[in-house]
């Protein structure tokens, strides 16, 4: 797990065509510049001659020619993998000497890195010519864009405060959220509400601040916490407990029958990632209760609720919280902007001062800017004007969606329809292994999350996304991958 | 220094003098609700009863009662130190058996909370009645508001960007960023640089990635990255290194010659924080030597350079740095905008993936919101035109603080005249103990920083600010500082 990978090199250069030295020479050059630098590392994988040849815009043996220089010259090497990297050897004496060994800091680290196959996702969703099927964002033609100018013109009127915010975030932006959290059932004083970067944050601070080595944090079989590695880094240990129908049922296994010292329970309730569950008003209260009585603290992400697309779902349980158990989560990056980067954490005051005592020593708050912004969104009600527009059209393509799964997953895998959210989760018959399904996705540039992401039980089943494709690449990637299934099955 | 504080509860409400019930059975159903509620627990303390007939707007008498009934409801109780605090026992029955025991996750977590001085000047720095003479930023009335709007209005005319960004920063940010880095003899492509929110987020992103535990981090003493905690609470330790009037001096210690494994040296070679100090281009030169062949690699911090007020400093380190021994560091927090929370990181491209992957983990990147306006004041030449107007205020603010220095602290103190930054590094005659007069002055709402959280041997000096205050304020807060100095003097 704490195994470092090496990551590729990056190029963003291309040689002069019009320049006087030969193309074979300039790249020669550029990658002695690089590797003498120490920009590039020992042990950093190059490209395919392939994708070389096809970066730099010229012909492959030119690259041949080129590589062959730079392996004499010591530089680079053959990898036992196949492929080629940047050396550890030979070129010691020119260079190595004086740069730092930086792969052994990265080492050294306590720090776990991204799970794998969330690092690969991580690079290739910016990459050109890959198809999104299940990015965890609302496409760009769904953001409401025309309402963000318009409040940018509004604050272009007004004298902008620029300052440090106060460590809890802008209290003018906490007054707004207060007063949106009340639509909800949530009663609380601003002193309990912490503006943070997204939910991400807020569960990166409570990793940090709350909890101890060796803790258990309970969380639902799938659960999107899995493709995280934030809680694994500070030593504790998730637990995955079973759903039904309903959502999490922590009755049916014996992890959380004794709760035990410092550990957590993380939930979406309302359509969860990746399942896209809803857990009903009464399974709400029977696992508060449950917790509650256990002395297990909750962690309720609410991110997606907004996005309800039939009715709209049950309050959250930090609505009937009477204990001061539950801390709630949740942000505008699911249901307005996923780059906004601004979330609201809700718990009890002594909770909410020492996660933003944390977060003043990483990055002393959140934008003013984005506070001022998000302050006049629920102000003005263009944020409740905005889901609005979303919701309408997303539930326009969550439908399409259906109709294609339908049409090309019959008899292949079995799914519910999501009542919100943006995922649809499926199961695959005959145990496919999803991570086959993702590779081969993946070699034609579908990119699909693989079931193992969120639970290790759940290795035949994928999470897609009606969110982010127009309609006619979510069409084409569903046939492509029902054709792909096809060929995976058993006996196939 | 991992024992954690409990904090103050925070009191944003007042009794509705035109209620039926009382004022007196106000303040207790107030009390009730937030104790049982969970909102405030055990041990948290009570501001005085002075403080607290004050926020209420009620009579002292008032609190008095209802604190009686509150004691004897057993949900307050008296603290050793006096005092009132929130009860461990006797409301137990009906609550405590409910209410998970926040505090025990808070202290079982590794994460050390501030230092405790810079836990109280983050939490006064928002009160208002508070004098700050110290604060790490430019006053509101130097932010550069009206070229801020005019970014603004013109982003409110084009289709903003509003999705997740690239994990290293928007690229036509970072294309801004290459650009503006070039003008410091900074020549990197766009792969080695990634955007922060701020500064203190790439310390606390080196801290995570790639520092170890036992590493030694070697300091400028004194140094501002001794006010923080997090490189210790990754178990890394701060060892300080002696400076001259040039700055930085390795060669006058033992400790960093033999480099060490995983060690590293943070340095801010242009208007040091907390001296104010210069590096000349030849000292930077031999640190870099000096810390290359022993293979430290070298935090440079650049935060304060675009500050000069007399001539441009020398080049940073980073211009000469041919071994991918420097990681360099700037932001807009201390030239343009502290709330802007935006920054950028330099560094050999091994590195900035690394804590790229790591950022991923924490908050998924800047806002896109902050990126785009920071795009459009580099490549409009807003940013260059923003500092210059900040400049030629900031060195009349400067001029008038030396004058206030000579006029008041004269033969109290010393200090040298900074040449860019904001801040005077003032080193107290006779010994006198800085702490002592930081108490004094915060006892009349003055907050200065005492010496002592930069360097344990640099307990009788002082930091102080020009950037901040308005003239007036400066003056009587110098005249009282001096004051408070004549009788803190051996013998006075």
């Amino acid at each position: 797990m704490a195994q470092q990978p090496i990551n590729m090199i990056q190029i963003n250069w291309k040689p002069d065509k019009d320049a006087r030295s030969s193309l074979y020479s300039q790249i020669v050059s550029y990658f002695q510049e690089r590797i003498t630098s120490g920009d590039w590392v020992s042990g950093q994988k190059l490209p395919s001659q392939r994708k070389l040849a096809e970066l730099f815009g010229v012909n492959r043996s030119t690259i041949v020619e080129a590589m062959d220089e730079l392996m004499a010259l010591g530089l680079l090497e053959g990898s036992r993998g196949g492929g080629t990297r940047v050396a550890n050897e030979g070129w010691a004496n020119l260079i190595r000497d004086k740069t730092p060994d930086w792969q052994s800091y990265i080492k050294a680290s306590r720090f776990y890195p991204n799970v794998p196959t969330v690092q690969i996702i991580n690079r290739l969703e910016f990459e050109s010519g890959i198809t999104r099927m299940s990015t965890g964002e609302l496409s760009p033609d769904l953001m409401q864009t025309k309402i963000t100018q318009d409040i940018l013109s509004h604050l272009s009127d007004r004298k902008i405060f620029m300052n440090y915010p106060d460590p809890l975030g802008m209290p003018s932006l906490r007054r707004a959220i207060q007063e949106h959290l009340k639509k909800i059932g949530i009663e609380v004083p601003i002193s309990c509400i912490l503006v943070v970067s997204g939910a991400l944050q807020a569960l990166q601070l409570i990793s940090t601040g709350i909890v101890k080595s060796q803790a258990r944090v309970f969380v639902e079989a799938p659960s999107y916490l899995n493709s995280l590695n934030i809680f694994e880094s500070v030593g504790a240990q998730l637990v995955s407990i079973p759903m039904d129908a309903q959502g999490l049922a922590p009755w049916l296994t014996k992890d959380m029958q004794s709760g035990g010292a410092h550990s957590l329970l993380y939930t979406i309730p309302t359509f969860q990632n990746p399942t896209g569950c809803v857990m009903p008003a009464s399974r709400r209260r029977e696992v508060l209760q449950y917790c509650t009585e256990r002395h297990i603290p909750i962690i309720e992400d609410d991110v997606f609720s907004d996005l309800w697309l039939d009715a709209p779902p049950p309050l959250p349980m930090k609505a009937f919280d009477r204990c001061g158990s539950v801390v709630y989560i949740s942000s505008l990056s699911k249901c307005f902007s996923p780059g906004f980067r601004l979330g609201w954490l809700v718990g009890p005051e002594a909770i909410v001062q020492r996660l933003a005592d944390v977060k003043m020593q990483m990055d002393y708050g959140v934008s003013v800017l984005t506070q001022q912004v998000a302050e006049e969104l629920f102000t003005s009600g263009a944020y409740e004007q905005g889901v609005q527009n979303i919701r309408a059209r997303l539930k326009h393509r969550r439908d399409f969606m259906m109709l294609l799964l339908e049409r090309y997953f019959d008899g292949l895998a079995d799914w519910n329809c999501p009542a919100g959210g943006f995922f649809v989760w499926i199961r695959l018959r005959n145990g496919v292994p999803a991570e086959s399904l993702f590779k081969r996705a993946l070699s034609e540039g579908l990119l699909i999350m693989p079931g193992g992401v969120y639970d290790r039980n759940h290795t035949s089943s994928i999470r897609l996304t009606y969110g982010y494709l127009p309609e006619d690449e979510m069409a084409r990637g569903v046939k492509r991958l029902s054709e792909m299934l096809r060929t995976l099955q058993p006996g196939a």
